[in-house]
């Protein structure tokens, strides 16, 4: 058994549309709107325990994990959905001490979900346009306790970088085609790169110019379409409603400069 | 430039129906159907370059990523699809460090997955009933370069597993329901489990009996369909046929005792 | 141009939330939080044309079409939705003179539908347990003009049905299982059967039984996903909610007796 | 019980890859790589009943309905898949004794389905700029009884139609766009287009001529998903294959003269 502490982040559930990223500390309230919970009764509670609110519902106490952040995160953009963030991720290759690029932070999702993933040992270079973004990405990821792993810069990557021997590059921008002659020299050979778009048009344009550019190869486009399932005895269905669309995924793999020449 | 040397592991792709994940030995010869190719002409040459088969048809050469397994692997099994596995391992919350179990290993594909994101700080337990299947992940853990990462034991999980302390266990076996309660105390608290089935008859027994132990709470089952687009210039479209379904992931986390008393 | 008359039925569609399917009546108001309609005004407009409510809204006129009832319907159950309408519709086989049976009407959406096709030669049956659902079926057929060709009874047909030589019978009750041999005997030989049940465990038992009987064949079981379009110049993208889940479409042909003999 | 006479047209069913539709002849003879069969061994049959081939494999007679068709027909070009016929033909709007108009024809597997639900007293003007393509639907409508309903003619409708008052106007051409100010006309006010493309970028410009023309509203854009559930007691799943796509539907209706001034 491990037990809160002051100090720990702790994600309190109380329902799908209640949950909430606290850090504890002594004195302070969570007030929700089925009633309030004080920090220090969590104190010394084994995370996955359960307590009542002063309304008498049950919330309960797990340890957040990167998905609790989609819906408990500060947002000032539209963020990338759980299910995307996971592929991205993934096919990007990155893990324990990679270094990786992303622009733009936006709030701040994938960018956890990513500092979550290169370790103590990794970098992340973020970068936005925005001095809200970037200072909502600041505060998000040390609510995460990632904050040390990530180098937050305000910039237009479209007007190039000055990091290099990139594991990996993630472009979460209007115009992606406009960045990728400018960011390219910053990935290592086989490097990979994902972009995210919302709109065909985009994906259009940003594989073309993929092509065109010569420097990325193994370019695919993925969109994934999540359903959840509901069940009850003898009577399994998925749910009713489900989110329609995100946005498609962009992946290639920097190519050489002598398979180009 | 970094360039590919002696026993460096490379993938060579073709095209999206010859890809091949070999070891660099000199001397050594890669057959195909479109000419083979010398591993010494790999040698020297930079990751992302493309060479020429004998029979004059490009290959490309890149660092091989977890997905290049699907594909590049010996099977003994069917293998976790990368969307799933991807979309588990994201909700799994595991990282550098992690602590996991995993049961059955079958070939090893979503093995090398969890392996490459626990770093060499974390270590896998990886467990199953047939020697063929743990001699097979073995080999392509070896493939893989994580293969020190893994402790591989037989054993069948529904009797019980003898490690603690688990970040996450992963459960492809054909009746996780049985295995549930024998594997729950060898989690931490608010640990999480992602369980892999492909029935909906199998989805209703494990969450009946996720639910039944009291012993998980948050629980979800999550269903994934991946479309590719094919880009052409004025012509987008996704493709013509895709994988209809491949499996559902249940996810849950751990309760506390002092929950559940 | 073919002019609105007194006692058309009229669509007037202000934007997707606000679609009125009304009878035109002289001295009549249609009234909306967008402002009101008066019937007269529409008198002598062509079908297609546009007036403006009280508050200077715009508002379409068009000929009611069979999926319009899905909205303007007054209901007392869920009703099947159109895209399911529409495939079981195909499928069945059925056209102008078909002799059709439907269990339980509910609230009339796939009773209109049905008795859109089958013409004036043609005659639906259609049953049901509620008097309720059948005095709605009836009063939504008369606003469809429809109502002439469906025989409207109140039974439940796990008892049995005192009809025969149907082209097609359309099952939504919630056992579909219990009422399969009890109808079986009022379809032709050949002939189609349709059952649309909500979860999978109703699939299972459905399949189950229909092939335990031996009186169907060509069995399968079809579920649809329909995704709307956004599009603007320049971003075409889907729209960002769907329907997850509606239900299940069971389809089978009549064997003949001898077939099973 | 009605039994199979001389002329009657059949489906020969095997299994999902062997379907046959034939017209009963006496001394002929269907030959498949699973045996063959008698036409004279049908006469006298039920609908519904089973024989055996040469092979001693069975095979079941079932009335043909306008889905099978889609493999059993003679075919020049891709045709439409059931699930968007089915969908095209329900928004229509069209029913008995309608007026409709179809360009271009292909292969007639829309224009089966489309002279299935018109009855006799409809008609359907079919176009097409490929003589080939007019004869094989020729051949195809007399094969499932329904030449008498069609109109075939070789025309681009591109260079406008001489028909008008139609319900209904089905486009299944590269360039629908090209076509809309042209057959506009020969639709009644408040009548239905049913436009069929592969591409997201087709779907782009039709919407946006429809809208520029002004003589269309109530423009919606759907594609549908198809997937196929595999039964066996304890054990339901979606088939692992699927179709990933076929095309998408766009949708309107001709708004009256008056509107648009």
């Amino acid at each position: 058994m491990e037990a809160i502490r002051e100090g720990d982040s702790v994600l309190v559930y109380i329902d799908e549309k209640r949950k909430f990223i606290i850090r504890v500390e002594p004195g302070k309230l969570l007030g929700t709107d089925k009633g309030f919970i004080k920090h220090d009764d969590l104190i010394g509670k084994p995370h996955g325990s359960v307590v009542e609110t002063s309304m008498g519902v049950k919330a309960y106490l797990y340890r957040p994990l990167r998905q609790d952040f989609y819906s408990g995160l500060k947002r000032v953009t539209q963020v990338i959905h759980p299910k995307d963030a996971a592929l991205m991720i993934y096919l990007s290759g990155i893990g324990p001490g990679s270094r990786v690029g992303e622009a733009g932070v936006g709030s701040g999702f994938l960018t956890i979900a990513i500092a979550s993933i290169i370790g103590d040992s990794g970098v992340l270079y973020g970068f936005d346009i925005s001095d809200e973004a970037l200072s909502t990405t600041s505060e998000n990821l040390e609510k995460a306790g990632l904050r040390h792993r990530v180098v937050l810069t305000r910039r237009d990557v479209r007007e190039g970088v000055d990091v290099d021997n990139l594991d990996s590059f993630f472009l979460d921008i209007p115009d992606p085609w406009s960045a990728l002659e400018k960011i390219v020299h910053s990935l290592k050979d086989s490097a990979t790169i994902l972009v995210y778009v919302p709109t065909v048009n985009q994906v259009e344009k940003t594989v073309l110019a993929m092509r065109n550019l010569r420097v990325f190869g193994d370019i695919h486009v993925y969109e994934l379409l999540l359903r959840e399932l509901s069940v009850e005895e003898g009577a399994v269905r998925p749910h009713s409603r489900m989110i329609g669309h995100t946005g498609y995924i962009v992946f290639g793999r920097k190519l050489s400069k002598t398979t180009t020449s």
